[in-house]
């Protein structure tokens, strides 16, 4: 199966791409914890995107905040599918990490999901890698599954008490 | 070739989602258009996307104005990766939808792309596919490089104007 | 008289919804509790408001977060009217939750409150029961009497401890 | 049938409300026409809501742009449900108006549709009506259908002309 | 001297309007402190602001949070001088208030103040009655001198802190 | 009586500023008018505002747009009141120019109007000379009338055309 | 002279950036301009900045719109001080180009100058040559003095004809 | 070397803007610290910066909050650069200060840092004098060189742990 690399800027993201991680685990998906940032070590970045394909990579997610250039930064040197997460920081809750995201030039997309939303990105990833994978498509299935169970358990916990 | 779906929420939305068109032709990926409204046709909707995987499609790229839920419509019934393009309509440049559309609820994603970027929305989807797909990856290769290129190009002819 | 539908998009949000379950159990009016997701369980959510109106109700209130679809796909499915109420979420104050419920597209109208103003939903709803319930608009003009007293009361206060 | 008030804050106003007259007048419910500003006459506007109810109405609509308080000002005076609608002015895109309108202080609810979307405020009125109307409510129901079909008429149409 | 009416929407508001106060007792300018709605106890708004000037009344100054109606409700049934100061509330920290508030319509201003400044409120309010009053304004301008000495002080002490 | 100053930051602001000057002609306010840039002739607009009140200026109105810094430079060199009317730019719609405006700091305020509000801006500033004089407020008392019937002109032609 | 590097993002933005080539001819400050892009042609780009200090640039002006990356990727890669013009495009009104070029991670930052600012740009970058250069410091006090000017002769000129 | 001067609007300031001392301190490059505040102190800011180059300062910084005028006030009256970092205060996040600060008019500019970036306003301050300076230049790239090594061993250890 393909790899799905899992980027951040900055080591002091790790908790917020935390939940990441744990759908790739439960997904049993391979995947690769990295921590490039697009302004520090842009060239770092640049190479591991550059050979992420024939590295065995499916798929990059990248998380940053701020004026987030890291997930555009990754896409311009592949053409693999780049998955953005735009991250808060200290202010302006991620609109401008998700405007830095999500709003790229004509020619190189970024996959942008929600402000700090990183087991979406990942099960976003998953989606992707599933498109030629039925066992896989089949685990997401099974998940949506249970997330159902999970809303209608809810609902009828609601009667019951309510009554 | 997995197909790509690429849906509108109305029919008025066609010249903002061409590019889209016009892409998915020249890397001669096969697509098919829909019309379909998460508001007005919703069963609609939700039969396609329960069944497009079935029916032979790998990517669903789907563009909607104002409070947009066409994707996310789209997405809760299916577990492809669904591609969002948020429109602009009359009023609020295109923020309600890019709200309305990047925003979604932890376990359904969406690929959210930049206010009316349906040239990205379908270089997206061929990316997705070409994870598998080596051929297809070349074209995307060969576009990049044709679009750096021609950013060269813009580069060189500026210096001769210049001096 | 016809019920009224509480419905959230997760139970998470019970606390935010708290406050119209009281303004109707003050109210007396009859409702039902429910959680449906537009993006988790979409299909029980249309079922419940396709067959809302013959199963005895008469307004539906959704309160959901994020990109909020949920007031729109129940409006989606019935023309009673439906009460949206966008609930504040981790980040972003809720302005996403606005857009993505008000912004609805002609022809399928959703009646937005304040961010997080479940009482004011529950009022509202009840507004719509009482345009032919006399009885049900007499205890609206007496609870409205009531909050005037109390804002009169407390510019005595201060009157009082003014001087 | 109770009769539906169309009030708008400006005669200048009238452009961007005339879609709600065409929708009211289709369904053949009686509405009247008004003029009042909550700055320039609010006498006017308060002698008009607070009578509003035993006048024969059943629903309020109050259009407004700007600091937006037309809406506001006629709930402030009955327990009718008031509809607002926010419009656009020269700036701000009716930002202004729809958090002027919207965000009521709890007791007071006003049920606010998008940005210069009087047509879906007119369809809201009629959905308030015939919540005790079957008659109003199956005229409802057929003019759902009907955008229904209009939508499936254009997605074929595309089909057509796609192959 | 004429006296400034300092109103505000709900006694829960105090707080927020505390500094005012201080201002206003600080200058020895008589004034009144009242709570009334715009929209729990519009008449009695009204009625405090049309018999006003009579009453005394130089400038009347008006706090109120979300859709600030208040200061332009008051504005509506008086010339005098009405200044808004809009609050923050749970929610979108006053930008609310603070469009409510300032962008009224043509014919009724408001002299609105920043998002909680009601420190500010007074002092224009002050400033209003200074135009015609000597003494008054040569309060104001000590209370400027003596600003301006504090931050200078603040400046040396950081020279010498800083050496 | 006193007069008003009226002044613009560029003279590219006359457009805007116009209305200000008609109101203030039609009340026979005496006034002048000035370009003063807070950037460049700080010394001329800072000298001008300390001068104001023994000139014989009893308000003064300023109007600019961007990071608008023009009413706020004037009201730091006295104690008059100072109206700062924000205007729209090429980009933001006068969002900017808002903010710069309207948030001061503790001590020095600025009483803002509406963006683009020039009108608004030359009466707030006549209902402060009117607090001391009775002959100018029945003016603004007799305006604000003709506006109500001009209202309810309006209220009434539409009855007619409606019937 | 220290050259100055002036770089847009697209042969498209060269009607945005001719205020700034404006300056620089004026000031006969040596310039060179160039496209690149931080997505299209990242390397070009990178090579660039990591050169330009040896080949005589003292300061690098960067102008790009929406997700505006190529002042912060230039700044990765020098230590000369990058200034950056957020450009508006066809939405968001240049607030996403805005957050992406200011709102840079600590270690790297970029000078930003307003939303389509090219004139400003290529001043503030003449201000940074100017610190070591007298002769041009006495240029740009010149200009500033010829901007004086200009504003008083406006003033004066409305002086004569208002009167 | 020439100084830099890091200004605050307000001592309350001190905090936010340590860490641009702390930078300059590393970089031994000197500096003055001062409080000057554009409204309560406008004579004593705008002789500060008049007089700056003659003083020995290259570069001024100008730290403020809310209706940020201090750089531009500052940079009015020099032709030195002038950075100015916006600061946040108790609502709006500091989006307030960002306008005020960035969006000057032409031919006054003010070269902004990101909202509370007083570290970046430093070494943007020491990038200037670099300019001229190798020594301070290799100081800068040592910097950076040191901060891209601790990216890469965060990456490191990100991968030791986990595998």
């Amino acid at each position: 199966m393909k790899k799905i690399a899992l980027i951040m800027g900055s080591s002091s993201d790790a908790d917020l791409v935390r939940p990441a991680e744990e759908v790739l685990r439960d997904f049993c998906v391979p995947y690769e914890l990295h921590v490039f940032s697009a302004h520090r070590t842009p060239q770092e970045a640049a190479a591991f995107a550059k050979n992420a394909r024939e590295q065995g990579f499916g798929v990059i997610i990248a998380a940053a905040g701020m004026a987030a250039h890291l997930a555009g930064a990754l896409a311009a040197q592949t053409t693999l599918p780049v998955i953005g997460i735009p991250l808060t920081a200290k202010v302006l809750q991620g609109m401008d990490a998700l405007l830095s995201t999500v709003m790229m030039p004509p020619g190189i997309p970024v996959a942008t999901v929600g402000i700090d939303s990183a087991k979406n990105a990942a099960l976003l990833g998953i989606e992707m890698l599933a498109i030629e994978d039925a066992s896989l498509a089949e685990k997401l299935a099974h998940t949506r599954k249970a997330q159902a169970e999970s809303v209608k358990a809810a609902d009828q916990k609601m009667q019951r008490s309510d009554s």
